[in-house]
């Protein structure tokens, strides 16, 4: 035990070159926690030239991560290198069958391939830590498995991607529409060139696939999660949800019920004195309700070298102390079979903003179709007039099921007087 | 690995009771996550006639907590009496003496004795879990001893105290005086009969000491916690509070700086839009500021037979799994020296609240003391006439020295014009 641990990191990109930072700057503190030194002995990544700020002094390149997964030298393999499939899912497999513990912050192929890769985990009495993989250096993961252990949860609801959370909240503050503020946030560099992973919710999707496989100790389920992002998101609802007491917020929830599991990523109008409705910028937060603990909620950096490294190397220190936990909680035998939920099982209320001609009658027609589908208003906003002009109109329902909801919004589409397709979204009251 | 874990628990109050509860309606679900089952088969309290709800069949019974400890059949001890000294303190020492792994709720013990057991538990390598003596269900202790273990802990915040919390909170909604609404906590079963221990501030010294100790890796020091309660806090003060722009919380505050370690529980004022000032009712939560994650926050459940419950479980599924951590994050060799800061060497803004005679000139007496010891203003506030009566005025001043504050408040008290010692009150910015 008291014997250093020698760590292989794959992927030297920012958290990578975080992680180097992290272990040589904190390395006394580390020693102390860890009970014996962590030293990272090789790496691979694939430009050996690049100047990433820290020393490579001293450790051993490989071209190829899978041989670094069979260096003889290396206790632990720490994958960095990203994506479900391709080089990252080749290392973690080589690692496992060589008998190597895997530290890795891949939400992707934890979400895509986690079951598979906890059955050869488990086959070989490895283990799998993934603290990084969701919501950057908040610990949830070690919440979730252990620290709330002793809990059947009820829900989660989680703010659980930065670069979404960033651009609603400046939406917000500066009345301005999508596009704009994700131009903006690309030049500034808060997302990506490509920055569909993100805004359209895959990003988010992944890690509630984690977190709701943990929460309800089952096997992770990506494909059964429902996903919708941020892009029809318009200033407009903004104000609207404003006016009406609320704020959108792009949230993963998950749900534990008498019918099976419900998993989905979309965004939603929170109430404003909510405590996720208060979480801004890039910041990331969890809320877990427990039957016993109540609710639990966590919030902090959910991005970035300096988080992440955080989570990578605390996983480091739970394996130099012998600490570990099966991959979902629980032995593959002990986790449940629960189904999963489809959204159009979903009930709850709506908010429904329509562009009409602004004419009598027309708000006659919407509520008949609601009436007709059994779907209750609560309220009903319509602000200036401008006759025979477009003008919003923005409808609020009492609980109403999703595939209700659907069937009216297909048929006030078809009507005449609305003259595109009505912005809806749910509205929800988490934690 | 695959027997049951066996449990003796001392002590069944409303946590015990709870403890008994949650291992009963949550088996399959732990069994399931630690492995193994978890079984009380031996339990010790006062009255062995009273009825708690539960079941205790097929239990041995203990009159004496330190024959509990020395069941022969029991593998974990629980310790869930409470108080410092007496049978609680008996029975851990004689649990870690026959090499029993300890799991308890008892911040008061941890905080007074700490040093001394973690020594006892090294010795004999026993496990020391105590996830439950901080925050009820909030698992904090575990965050900072495994989840943050990478970083370098910059400093703490909490809201340690539900009772306080609760009282603060309801004297800002309902303006009324702090003697009124401590009664009608008491009454209402939010505070003990006896309120001293939770109103001047020593329970949530306790914490804040236990917390310091892991955030810092020192052994614990109680004795360095600077304390002050709530009972000079007025509806005055938090009227004033609210007016300026910051609420008033009773928080912890531990700081590590070139000088050493400071420690403090005191009122204070907190910018209404920070973090902790939203936490609002018998909630609890920390800010932890780390050096590679940044700003964590935790909120939840600081009390209660459920919040506590699931923390002490949390515990034993660790110790089922064989997930240990030295008693202070590190082993007692590699724990820092570093020294307390006292009280007068904190420097930071303050609040200052006089009662004087409304005549001209006592502003200028009061300001010129404040000029002699240099300690500079940011405002002043003086609401309402009432020529030759006693009239509030209000100060808040720059970063300042305590002991100059302290100076000048002397000064200032003595003046002819000033009516009742001055309320002083730090303001803190925390994470």
């Amino acid at each position: 035990m008291n014997g250093a641990l020698s760590i292989g990191v794959a992927g030297l990109g920012t958290v990578g070159g975080g992680v180097l930072r992290l272990l040589s700057d904190n390395a006394a503190l580390i020693e102390a926690r860890a009970g014996r030194k962590i030293a990272v002995t090789a790496v691979s990544a694939r430009d050996r030239g690049r100047d990433r700020g820290v020393s490579l002094a001293g450790m051993r390149w490989h071209d190829d991560p899978r041989v670094l997964a069979e260096d003889p030298n290396v206790d632990v393999v720490v994958e960095l290198i990203g994506g479900a499939d391709g080089p990252a899912r080749g290392l973690v497999e080589r690692a496992i069958a060589a008998g190597k513990p895997v530290v890795t912050a891949n939400k992707a192929l934890l979400a895509v391939h986690g079951a598979a890769l906890a059955a050869r985990a488990e086959a070989g009495g490895v283990a799998l830590a993934f603290e990084a993989a969701v919501a950057g250096g908040i610990p949830v993961i070690k919440t979730l498995r252990e620290g709330l252990a002793a809990n059947r949860i009820l829900s989660i609801a989680g703010i659980l991607n930065g670069t979404c959370n960033y651009i609603l909240t400046r939406m917000r503050e500066e009345g301005k529409d999508f596009a704009e503020i994700l131009a903006d946030a690309q030049r500034l560099g808060y997302a990506e060139a490509d920055p569909s992973f993100d805004i359209d919710g895959i990003d988010a999707a992944h890690k509630l696939a984690i977190l709701a496989a943990l929460a309800f100790g089952r096997p992770v389920a990506f494909e059964a999660v429902h996903i919708e992002g941020i892009r029809g998101i318009s200033a407009l609802d903004i104000g609207f949800a404003g006016e009406l007491g609320y704020r959108i917020k792009l949230l993963g929830l998950a749900r534990a019920s008498a019918g099976g599991i419900s998993a989905r990523v979309h965004p939603c109008l929170v109430p404003a004195a909510a405590p996720l409705a208060r979480v801004d910028g890039v910041y990331n937060a969890v809320v877990i309700e427990g039957d016993f603990v109540g609710r639990v909620m966590l919030e902090g950096r959910g991005a970035g070298a300096g988080p992440t490294a955080s989570a990578v190397v605390a996983d480091l220190i739970d394996l130099a102390r012998g600490r570990t936990t099966p991959v979902w909680g629980a032995a593959a035998g002990a986790l449940s079979d629960a189904p999963s939920v489809p959204i159009s099982a979903h009930a709850g209320c709506y908010y429904l903003r329509l562009m009409v001609v602004d004419r009598p009658g027309v708000i006659a027609d919407v509520t008949a179709v609601l009436r007709d589908l059994g779907v209750s208003l609560e309220s009903m906003l319509q602000r200036g007039r401008s006759p025979a002009e477009a003008v919003p109109v923005v409808l609020v329902t009492h609980e109403t099921r999703e595939d209700a909801m659907r069937a009216a919004v297909a048929r006030i589409t078809a009507l005449d007087a609305v003259l595109e397709p009505p912005t809806v979204l749910r509205i929800e009251l988490p934690g």
